[in-house]
């Protein structure tokens, strides 16, 4: 038997289990008092509606869950790989998202404010160290196009963070439209935009050299670029600045009222601004996206967007959506060292007992269950030895049945 | 694409998460302050694991995951279906927790004293109306083999289970040695008990003639079916009794403990009762079994037993073991209808806002969010008919911003 757990995925620790369960709790608390109501879907989706879905990179990324009995044997005997699987395991909570609001769209208010915290996979190589099983933690908002709704998420997110310790970030925000107008107006063709956002995204790590040299290796004309170039050469990305670029501004005002109220709201605990290069890599998303930095660790902590077409898909009409993701193992991985978040927690003791006491102990445990969390052990021959582990493993005191009037603390 | 979930899964609606999220909070503060520690294991678990696990029936019910790229390629072209998987899904919890203490151990107090409530998966036929994603709440302790254990199992199990509002329930009490034991001296030989043990599992369904017919079709020598039968024919099942019909009495005397105690634990909310006909299915099971019957809903609701043998497939060297699960989706149907469980929970209100005063509504919002949930939307032209859909969907109140200075309650 192998006692590993499978690669890319992990066994949690009783500590590390606890934070998790902690933070879990916490950001749920935000979601739910800010009016968001939580929904569960399952793991195991149609492999159909995953492969038809727009995931991008993710759909081959997929587990594929094997039929089973006569099923397995016929399609093994057709010896085609791609009728062996009849279900796969979700790749995000979107797809699961779409599909849920088709399925119980009568039964659900309007617009729905809903909150997803659960596990997805991807069978991501595992020498990049990158997790294969991982939570995340998104809400949505269905059935509305109102820009609200992006006010209310970005708010809604950055409460979440505060209210896990998380300061010192910025919201970025961009919207799809306005780049894809500004691309238009350089003299770029409506099929090539994609194309060249895939290119633009990269500005920040290739430079504007890297980016007029991608775009020449695409085979665009030199004129379109030069004119794009000259549009973000030394360029100051605001909305001011873009707001000259572009025929059509409707999408710019609004990007600009929501970037404003978020600041308003914000009160200097966090900013949001504007940022031209910010595309996102999900082919779903068709308006705003968000994305969050943290600048304390210099890196993306939540990300988010608009995606009116998606549940489209399910329904046969538009229904617009906007949704945003907090990164949950980013987040533990960053907090996973600070024990203070667990501070006003209960403390945990340990009741020492003899064998044949154990009704009494419980008795006694119970008695300061108000309190505390008593975990019960019959008292070991080297209690010292014992001692030094159970701080080790985070317990804050003990005391020993008949004998202790009051906890022992290790901290005194 | 297909909108409903993959059969014998569920969406939940908001409602219905909410109350399974409670359900599962109140479980799971209980056994935090009993002094257990959550962990948490991955879904994925390594085929080989699974397939050579004594899981019984249920290794005929794992969701099996493809290899994937050269891998896949390469076992489909060999032909043999048992190669094409190397991952599969849990089919319990216990499983994973044995290969996690024996690849945790040196971290973990001894003994450890384990939370687990988390998601397991059984390819069942969908026609049965039996679940294939389903929840478990688990607490084990590893590494002791004090009767304590079982003590402490059964108060915080009984207590967990009072603290999500069921009573009148009794907890049925046995321990397949003493079963072992009245088969031994009845004459049965050794390698025998386990499928005399499965069939007289059966006597409350089949009654003793039943037991008999069926000893006799398994071909049992008449002599010792006639030894048997005189046993346990209008037998009173006590512990008394069955001291009477045993050599060896030490594990009799321990259930005898067990059981005694447990009810004094109990201060009569609850009962503990021996069951000499109690065995439960899974292979693993070595000593003590336990069931809790709601006498109120007539049905099983939880279960567990001692399995000292499982964890020693990991390691090297016998680890007692022994855990009681919480029937987590036989509970949430039982309760499903009992909104009285939420009814501690920040009242849900809608404060309803013109699209312009976004960020007045969020502000208005936030000073209410420590006494209740409040959603906000847009004010709908017809109020009337939306206020009946929120009330159906569990809103307690609303407020229209900038008109009323006060919730209006539903329920006024």
């Amino acid at each position: 038997m192998k006692i590993t757990p499978v690669k890319g995925t992990n066994d949690y620790l009783p500590a590390q289990a606890e934070l998790r369960e902690e933070l879990k709790r916490r950001i749920g608390e935000t979601y739910v008092s800010c009016g968001f109501q939580r929904i569960s879907t399952p793991i195991l989706e149609d492999i159909e509606n995953l492969d038809k879905s727009e995931g991008g990179d993710n759909l081959n990324l997929i587990f594929k869950v094997m039929k089973r009995g006569d099923k397995l044997k016929k399609a093994i005997e057709a010896g085609d790989p791609d009728r062996i699987a009849d279900l796969g395991l979700r790749y995000d909570l979107t797809l699961p998202l779409s599909r849920y609001y088709a399925n119980n769209r009568a039964s659900l208010p309007q617009p729905f404010k809903v909150i997803q915290m659960d596990k997805v996979y991807r069978a991501e190589r595992p020498q990049k160290g990158r997790l294969r099983e991982f939570m995340q933690c998104d809400i949505d908002i269905l059935g509305s196009d109102s820009p609200s709704c992006e006010i209310e998420l970005m708010h809604t997110t950055a409460k979440a963070l505060l209210n896990i310790g998380i300061d010192n970030f910025k919201i970025k925000v961009n919207d799809r439209r306005i780049l894809k107008e500004i691309l238009l107006c350089a003299g770029f063709a409506e099929e090539d935009l994609d194309s060249v956002c895939i290119t633009f995204d990269k500005l920040s790590k290739i430079g504007a050299s890297g980016v007029e040299e991608e775009l020449k290796g695409k085979g665009f004309g030199e004129e379109v670029i030069a004119a794009f170039m000259k549009m973000i050469d030394n360029a100051p990305f605001t909305l001011d600045y873009v707001r000259t670029l572009c025929k059509n501004t409707e999408y710019i005002d609004t990007l600009a009222m929501i970037i404003d109220t978020a600041n308003e709201l914000a009160e200097g605990r966090y900013s949001a601004e504007y940022d031209m290069t910010l595309v996102r890599g999900q082919g779903y998303y068709t308006g705003t996206v968000f994305e969050i930095e943290s600048l304390e660790f210099g890196s993306s902590i939540a990300g988010g967007g608009r995606y009116d077409n998606l549940i489209g898909k399910f329904v046969k009409e538009q229904i617009p959506a906007v949704g945003f993701s907090i990164g949950f193992e980013r987040i533990f991985s960053i907090l996973s060292e600070r024990k203070d978040i667990l501070k006003d927690k209960p403390g945990k003791i340990v009741l020492f007992y003899e064998e044949k006491e154990i009704a009494d102990a419980i008795r006694k445990a119970e008695s300061m269950r108000e309190t505390y969390a008593v975990s019960l052990f019959v008292r070991p021959k080297k209690l010292g030895k014992f001692l030094n582990k159970l701080e080790e493993q985070g317990y804050d005191g003990f005391m020993v049945l008949g004998k202790d009037d009051e906890v022992r603390f290790f901290s005194e």
